[in-house]
Order: C-alpha cells, then sequence, then structure tokens
C-alpha cells in the first residue's frame, strides 16, 4: 500500500471512529496543523508516534515504515484550487502575494520566507461581526546569499 | 490609460523617487499592506488617497478616477507563481491547504474563511537562529448557510 | 469507500431506483437544489437526513460518517465543463461575467457576492415561446473590508 | 480601431467623465446589464443608441461600425476566472453545476437553459442579516432535438 | 456500473458480435449518428431502445436506467483531440471557424447555430478524384434575444 | 506590415466601408467562405484577386505579397472557442465527434475526412419550426495507406 | 478488454517472450515501424495478422476483434512528451517545424505532407563520428483544394 | 531591435522582395532547410553570412550582431502546433512517436537521436498517385552513459 | 505487471525491508543516483543486476525483462513538480536557466549541455553555516552541427 | 521603462558592444553566472555595480533604481523551456528528479536544497570522448523544522 492510499484509508478511518484532528495531535503530542498535514501524506510520520496514531485508526502496523519516509508532497488535486475553503488562501495570493513580496523586500531585503523552516497556526479569535479565522504563517527570513560550499 | 498603464507606472516612479512603500501608506494613513496591494492594483484608492499618492509619485491627476474604481483583481502573472518570494506561499498551500480546510471545519464547522472581509499583516520577528517572516491572514468566519433574500 | 465512490454510488442507485431528487428532498424537507447537491458531494449531510437518505438508496450504513463531513469540493470535472447544459452557465459568465462585476459594484460598492451565504433555486416558468428555465443565484453582499480580529 | 481598443477606450473614458452604468443604459433606453455587457464588448450596438453613447462617452464617431458589428465574444481574461467578484460565480458553478444540470433533467427532460434566448437581471434585495445580490439567469429551454431541414 | 463503463463495454461488446452501428440503429429505427452517438454516451437511450439494444450487445439488463438517464456529455479525452479522424474536424474550425461565424452574422444576424436543436448526417458521396466525406451540421438559427418570463 | 496586423486592418476597414463578404467574395468570383477565411487570414491570396480586395477595403498595395504568401493558420484564440458562435461547433465535436470517427470507420473503412482537399458551405434553409443553419463539411477521404515514394 | 488494456498485456508479453519487434514485424511479413505502431494501439491490425500476433504473444483471441478495430489513436501521454527519445522529434519541429512548413510552401505550394497517406522508415547509417539514426517521413503531397461532391 | 522583431522584418521583407528561400540559401551557400530555419529566428547567422542575407532583404545592419546571437530557440506559438502544414509532423509522433522510440532502442539500444548532431532535408519524390514530401531526420544516435569529466 | 506498477512496488519493497538506496547501487555496484533513478523507473536495469536487486526487495523474477527494457521516461508527475525538494531545481531553472544558456554559449559556442551522456552527482559538503547539498550536472558538450548520414 | 524593457536592452547592447558575459562579470567584480542571471532580471543589482554596467552598455542612467530593487523572478518563457540549451536541465529533472529527493533525504533527513542561500557554477572539463559541461549546484541543506517566532 503506498502513501497516497494510506491516506485515503486514514481519512476515511477517522471519520468512521468519529476522532477528531486535535484528538489525533493530542495523542502524539504534536501541533494540530502539522499532525493534520502529516496525515494527509505531507509529513513524515516517526514510527513511535505511527504506532500510536495507527492503532487509533486501526490501520495495519504494516504501514509504518512508509508512513515514517519522506513523502512525495503536494495535495492540491489541480494547480488552481476547486475547493472554496482551499481557494480563498489562493485568492489572497492573487490580490496581496506582489505586496506580500514588495513588503518582504522592503522589510528584510531581497530574500524569500522560508516554507521550509515554518509553521503555521490557526487560532478561532472573536471579533464583535462574528468570528475570524486568523491563520499565522511563520517562516525564517532567508536572504539570497551567493554562498559556495567550502572544500 | 488603464489600470494596467498605471500600475506600471507606479512602480517604475516609487523606484525613482525613492519612495518606500511605508512612506506611500503613513502618507495615506492606511495599513501597509493595504496600500502596497492598491498601488500595485489590487484595490481601489480612494480620490482623495489617491491625489496625495500621485503627487508624491508624480503621476498625473487624470488617472484618479480609474485609481478609484474597484480594479480587475488577480495579481499572479501565471496560475502558478515562479517569482521564489510569492511562490513560498503557494507552496505553503500544497503542503499545508488539506489540513488547513480541516482545521477550519473542525474548529468552526462547514465554512470559509473570507478573503473580502480580510486583513493580512506581515511582522519581523525575532528568533534565536534568524529574524523571522510572519505573516497573519486574519478573515471572518463564513459558515455555509442556505438563505434566501426576503421578499 | 470515499466520499467520490460513494457519489458514484448514489447516481447509479437513484436510477436504479427509479428516485426522483425531488422525493429525495422531499423526503429529508430540504430544498431541491441543496439536496441534489449534496448527493453529488457538494456538501456535507447531517447523519439525520443521511440515514434517510442511504435506506431509500439502498446504501450501507458505514457511509454515514463520510457523507456527514464537509468534502473536498469542485464537481467539474475539467475547469472548463464540456457537458452542455453546465456550459451554458460558463457561457453566460463569458459574456455577461464583467457586466455583473461592474454593476455589483455600481449598485453596492466594492465587494462581492458571497457564494457560501448562498442559496440557488430553479423554476420552470412560462413564456409564448416556450418555457424557460429561470435559475436565481441569491448571495449576501460582502464588502471588502479590512478588518482585524480583536484581541 | 478594432472591437478591444475601443472597450478599452469605453472603460476608462466612462470613468473619466464619471457616468454611471445606469446613466448609460438610460440614455439608450436599455436593460442595465444588456448595456453594460454591450460596453464592455459584448454584443453589438445598433448605431443609432451607438450615437448616443459615444457622444456622451466623448469616442470618436469612427467607432460606431465595429461596435455595431457582432463582437468576437468571451470575456474572461484566463479560462478560470481571477477576480474574485466574478470568481463566485465560477465556484457557483463547481458546487451547484451539476445539480442544476440534474434539476433541469428532472422539471424539462433533456436539454439546456439557452444562454442565447436569456436575459441576466441584478437586484439588491435586503436581509436582515444584510443586503444580497439577486441575479436572475433566465434562459428559453431547449430540449435536445433530432431536427433536420425541410428541403 | 456507472455510464462509463457501460460505454467501454458496449465498445468492446459490438465488435465482439461483429455489428455494426447500422445494425444497431436498424434496430432502434433511429439516425445512424444519433444511435452511435448515444451508444458511446453522450445521449440518453429510452428504455423501450436500451432493451433492444442491451439484448443484440449481450449486456446485462441493469443498465437500462442508467443508459435512459441525461449523461454527463463531453466525449473527447483532451481539449484537443489527438486521434486523426476527429482533429480534422477541429482543424476545420481552427481554419474556418471565424468566416462561419461571420457569415452567420451576415446571413442570420447577430446568434449562433444551435448544437441542441440539431441533427448531423454523414454521407459517402462520389467525385471523380475519389469518394468524398459529406458531413452536414443541420442546427436551428437562434437570434441573440434578451427575453425574460412571464411572471 | 505582417499578415495578422493586415488581418486587424480587413476587419475594420470592411466594417467602416459598409462592405459585406458576399460583395467581397463576389468582386473575386470566389466562394463566400473562401473569401471571408482567406480575409480573415487563414488562406493565400492570389496577387490579382488581391488587388481587388486592396482597393475595395482601401488598403495600400505592400500588402500584396504577404496576402498571397500561405499564412501561419490556426484562428482561435484559445484551445476551446469562448464566442458562443464559434463554439457550437467545438461542443458538436464534443457530443458527435465519436460518433462521427466510428461512422466514417464503417462506411469507408480505417482513414479520415480530408480537411484540405475540402470545403465548406453555409446555407439558410427553412424550417416550419424556424430557419436553420446548415453547414456542409465536404472533404476527400483519405484511406490510411502504407505509401513511399518511386525511387 | 479494451485496446488500451490490450496493448499494455503486448508490451509486457513481447518483453516475457524475449521477441523482437523485428520478429513480430517478420510474421506477418509487414513493415517494421507499422507493426511497432499497430501493436503499441494506434493502428487496426487485420484478423489474420491478428491471430499470428496473438499466438506469439500468447494473448487470448477474444482480443482480436478489438485489435481489428480502428483505433483512437494518439499515443502521447502528455501534449508535450516527456521521454527523451520521443522529446528530441517534437524538438526538431519547435526548431525545424517554420522552416519545413516554408519549403513545403515553397517546393509544392500551399498543401501539407499528408500524415495518413504515409510512411515511416528507420535506418541506422555509418558515419566516422558515430552510427546515425535515420528516420524518413514519406506523405503524399496534398494541395488545397476547395473540392465539392458531385452531386 | 530583438531576434523576433528581426524575424518578423525578414518574414515580411522577403516576400515584398520576391525572395526566394532558396536563392537565400544559395547566396550564402548553405543547405536550403538551415538557412530557412536560421531566417526565421532559430540558429545564429555568422557575421559574414548574415551581411549577404541583411543586404538582399534590405535590413538595417545594426542587425548582425544580434542575427549572429545563439537564439532563444522554440519556433511553435503553441505547444500543439495549429497550423496544419506543421501539425501533420506533430500527429505523426502521436502515431508514430511510440514506435519509433522501441524501433531506436530496438536496433541501437538505450539512447536518442540528437537532435543538435543532426540534419533535415525535405524532397520532393514522384509517386504514380501523385508526388510526395520526403522529410528525412538525419540525427546521431547517443547512447545512455554515465559518463565524468575527467579532473 | 507494467514498469510503474513494478515502480509502486519498489518504492513499498524497500521501506518494508528497511533497505537504504546506497545499500541497493553497493549490491550490484553501480553510482547511487543512476541505482536510484533506475529502479524509480527511469533506467533500464540489466538482467544481472535485475536479479540482485529483485531477490533484495522480494519481487517475483518475472519483472526482469520488464526492468531489462529501455522505459518511458519522464518521473514528474506534473509538468511544473509540486513537492518543494524536487521543485528547488525548477526554480533554480526560471532564475539561472537563462543564465546557464548564455554562459555555455559564451564559453563552448552554440550547443547544449547533453542530458544522455551525462552523469549527476550529490554531495554532502560542509559550511560553517551549515551543511550544503551540492549536485553536480555533468554532460557532453554538444555542438550544433549540420551532419548527415555517409551513403 | 520597467524591468523587462530594460532587460531587453541590456541584451542588445551587449551583442552590438560586443562585450562577453565574462567582461561584464569581471567588471564589477561578480561571479560570471550571478552577473549574468542579474543582467537578465533575476536578481537586483546594487547601484553601485550598476553604473559601471550601464555605462559600459550605454544605458540611460535613469534605470539604476530598477535595476537595484529585487525583480519578479522566472525567467522561462514557457513552464516547459522549448530551448534546447535550457530543456536539457528540464530533462534532467524529469529522470533524475525522483532520485535526487530520495538521495537527498536518505543523506541529510527529511528537507531541502535552498534555492535562495545558493550558488551554481560552470566549468569546461576536458574528457577523452570531448570537452563537458559541468553544473554545479551549490544549495544550503534546510531540514523540515517546525518553528516559530519568540514573542
Amino acid at each position: 500500500m503506498n502513501r497516497n492510499e494510506i491516506t485515503e484509508q486514514i481519512v476515511v478511518a477517522r471519520l468512521s471512529k468519529g476522532l477528531s484532528w486535535q484528538q489525533l495531535a493530542d495523542a502524539i503530542e504534536q501541533p494540530l496543523l502539522w499532525t493534520t498535514s502529516a496525515l494527509l501524506g505531507q509529513h513524515p510520520i516517526p514510527v513511535d508516534q505511527g504506532k500510536v496514531l495507527v492503532e487509533m485508526l486501526g490501520l495495519d502496523e504494516s504501514v509504518l515504515p512508509v508512513l515514517a519516509a519522506p513523502p512525495m508532497r503536494g495535495g492540491l488535486p489541480s494547480a488552481v484550487p476547486t475547493d472554496p475553503t482551499i481557494y480563498r488562501f489562493y485568492e489572497a495570493l492573487q490580490v496581496y502575494g506582489g505586496a506580500l513580496k514588495e513588503v518582504i523586500h522592503e522589510k528584510f531585503g531581497d530574500g524569500i520566507m522560508s516554507a521550509i523552516n515554518f509553521s503555521v497556526e490557526l487560532q478561532q479569535k472573536p471579533h464583535e461581526s462574528g468570528d475570524r479565522v486568523v491563520v499565522t504563517f511563520d517562516g525564517k527570513f532567508l536572504p539570497y546569499q551567493w554562498t559556495s560550499a567550502q572544500d
């Protein structure tokens, strides 16, 4: 069973068992979004954590080494996402992507926000006109540096 | 001159005049990312604010009504962005988009984070291993609601 | 069985059982288009309604938790639909999309028609030259608002 | 000057003159969305109406015959629209397109809603939780008919 | 079994049984191209005709309700067809599509040839330099008409 | 001036001069669709015919050699046409393309309808329920033949 | 079993049996490239030849009628081929396609090289700097001819 | 003037001057297809040859250094060519590409036909049923070799 | 079992057996990246090496002839890779591809770096600010040469 | 003048002036590939270096601030490059991309080679069968790290 097939099993098993993502994250003492993303096939899951999750979800232990390997990442089924909940993030890039680039350069100089040395958090925050989804992308600034290995 | 041509003029004029996005935002007392995004052609700019910006940038006053109209939005030159600074946000969606969707549903129920009732902020935050780019997407939660107008 | 596989089963089962979409909608006392869309995999179906539908269609009860979860939405098999009945709506966007945008802005200001706080209705209306399909998209106006959560 | 160039001129001229789409539509006594769509290059404009519009907008009379010819239609700059106001209609097709097809077939039999014998209307309707954009697509039902010309 | 799977079975069964499309069309007394297109999954097949065809092809009667439902149309496996026999029609559109549009407008005014109220015929016609494939597209002219339902 | 620029000039000049495609075709005694297609940049126009057309349209004689050269063909601005009048022909291929292929093979054997040894005609034909657009594609049948040059 | 599934079986069976394409071509006394292309699903294989091949490859005789039918052609898994051996031919078109067009027109007039009345041959030819792959495309010239069937 | 603009000028100038590609090739004593391809922007043209061509075509001498530089190659305006004369070569790849790959491997082993150490020739050859376009692709066989530079 | 299915089996078997790519490469005394690439379906694996690998991985010996055949190459699931580890190489082409072309031409003249007579090596090299991934692409320079086979 | 227009001027000016990329790099004492890439619009050029280059190339000093700003990166005119010299690098990713990913993970763990903290070098190295292009991609290893800013 390859990683994609395992992910499909996880998605259905979680619903059938009535487990929340939070319960799964708590069981392995990992952040919620990291755990969810990993169970959706985007991060390797160390064997000890994998054992806990596999048992909770009722999967076969033979999937553990596949879960533990760095996966082929990329979870969107099409280049432009069609699901409205995901699309809004893409739309935010269409509208604010250029501005984010300019302001990163103005504040930090030429470079990028790393998506590897990176965490993301989602909070439910109150507002008088209705609760808000607050998502924080937190990545190390990496300046463009023309560096070579030391021989 | 249409909005795209005005945006091209703004981009070059800002650099020639040596103005920072922050200076432009301060001049109209608006948030930095809003101002940058608006000047890059993604938001209408009210005439009074437009006048200040046009004067600072040395543009012709005839562009004011075009700046004040809601623009045709969408600032990425290709569906998948090629610029590395912008691409990292797209990559974050590839890796964490599915998880963000699941966690929004788990915390809020079925619905989306609005990208319209929305603000975005970028901060430079310290970390012992190097400064970090911290971007906060803050959108109102909109639950799926099957509502009709009242006749 | 994942949501797509369940949808495929529903499509065939409905035809084999000779049930109309209206009968299914009436059985759960929900609007016709909502019910049809939900059964085609675009909305979560609450467990109590799911039980009624699953029994009518002769499906296995084990699908209920999957039906009850917010699905990965997006029902068109290609970015530009090929089915003529669906394509006409896409064509209407090609011809009238720009005008709808302009008139929304002129009547409401800068913003959008929500597709989340939204309902859609289809009526058969008479006309001397032949019956007409009248489809009403009814979405809350959402003005562009630069709002942040209250800490 | 070809039709695209004329449309670009119209867009800027309307803003510079401070004219609303409603004023333009009223001047030629045509429906608002038809007029807007036509001025955006999607419908031919009869010469007598064209004369009125061209004068209001301060364009050259030489554009009249080009305005009066059926244009090459299709106003979206990309297959999937990026502008949020237009995108929501595309999203509605992704979520409800399959259901609209099924319900059209259930109510009318096999066939389509015409996008040619068609009108579209946009209304601002009240609701206690905020005004709503109500768009009505109204097209003649065309049943699939295997018909041939009579020799 | 969904419609696509039934179509695959039909394609192989017809060849294995050594039946021509003409024989199948004659058996249900329908036009050749309509029958072929319907058996390839592009039209609903009424149950009485379906029974005849299903028996000739040796399929299971359980497919009848699926055959009788309006299908999700669109039979090309890619937007630009790769099969040379089909491609030549696409090429004809590339070369003559613009001219067909102009001549339709010149002869009929603004509007389209319906592809719904439509029939297509293929004849083998002689010519001294070799037989010719003569395909006739015959669709009702539909003028652009801004019509609304009568309340 | 390259062929595309000449075509743009022809399109506008024809409208400004109030000439019909039929008048242009009659002036050079060529079929209507051939002439229209050629003037839209899809066929070379012999110099003697070019002279007549260029004079009628008020173009410069320097365009004659460019008009007389075989053009880079392909007149659709996108792979899937957006203009409704042209799209209906594409839709007909989506629905009937597979059937046309099968019937060509059944009647003629393996091969194609040529789009080179080819003519196309458009007629306005009456029908009690409204006039019909009748388009005839007439191409030589070319059987697949594994032939080599004779050395 | 449809044609694609048969092709997959042929590809594996040929390797398992240790048969060369040349052996298969010799067995049916057909050209090497024609045979290879046909076995890869691009040409119909007459039943008598099919019987020989099916026996050599150890396939079931039930595939013969499917092999004998004109297939849905088009053997590249993506519009731009990724396999380097095939890509080089595509690259040759990118670099020499325009020149081939011009030289065909200069030598033959307006028209094409047929890919239907066509053969292709591949030879291994010596050169002092290493053997060369020499591929000959040999197609009948087809002049653009505006011909109609004789009624 | 960049290379693309120079190519556009060459295309029009050649037609205006009434020069054949053969005359241009003869003047610089280069092969016909090489010369045509180079003048269409696909090869660098050495300065001494460039001088001859530029004079014949009446271009400015300032273009010589741009003509002499290796160009950004790739002459097809879309990934799948639309021009019928060029498309037939692409179609031949769709039908025979897989077979060419198999036969190259069977005759030469694993590797490719070079498109760099490569020539292409086009001949007009007779056949009783009509002249044939015979195109020869002649590339060095390059075996897959895992070689490294010698330090 | 075709090559893709064998590759899927290899990927899972390697993880389940706990074998490193290095161990597999050492067992057949081949370079690490060649072995990994070959096992991922991009190179033919000679039967004697295949036997060793198949035994280590616990696969069936029947896969040996398929492993030994030149595969249909091209290992990226989409034209633009989504996996971040692979994407960075694509990004390097976006940023440095043009410069690599220019410098190859300046140092070697017109031509390419072969990807066939080619090896690639990956080293872990130290640097005071963190270890570096050093990847060396090493391909034979192939000058553009207009060469023909010697008859 | 925007960055793209400046790049076009640089490309032509360098050729007209007969300057090598090496001369330009030497003049500002920067690495060859960095300088070439920067002049092709992929890196900001500090004002003091810009002054030197602008003078050598004969450009206007007004371009200096635009050259000094971080550009919108991404230099390939299409997602899959068509130029053969650049394509070979893309092909190497198709064939070796998956293996590079696996070997990076095996040697370093889960993470990427940075394309930001990165240098690239190109050398001409001898080999008995012909000179080789040796390109070294040298990027810092970035392990996947779930890190957050310190408040």
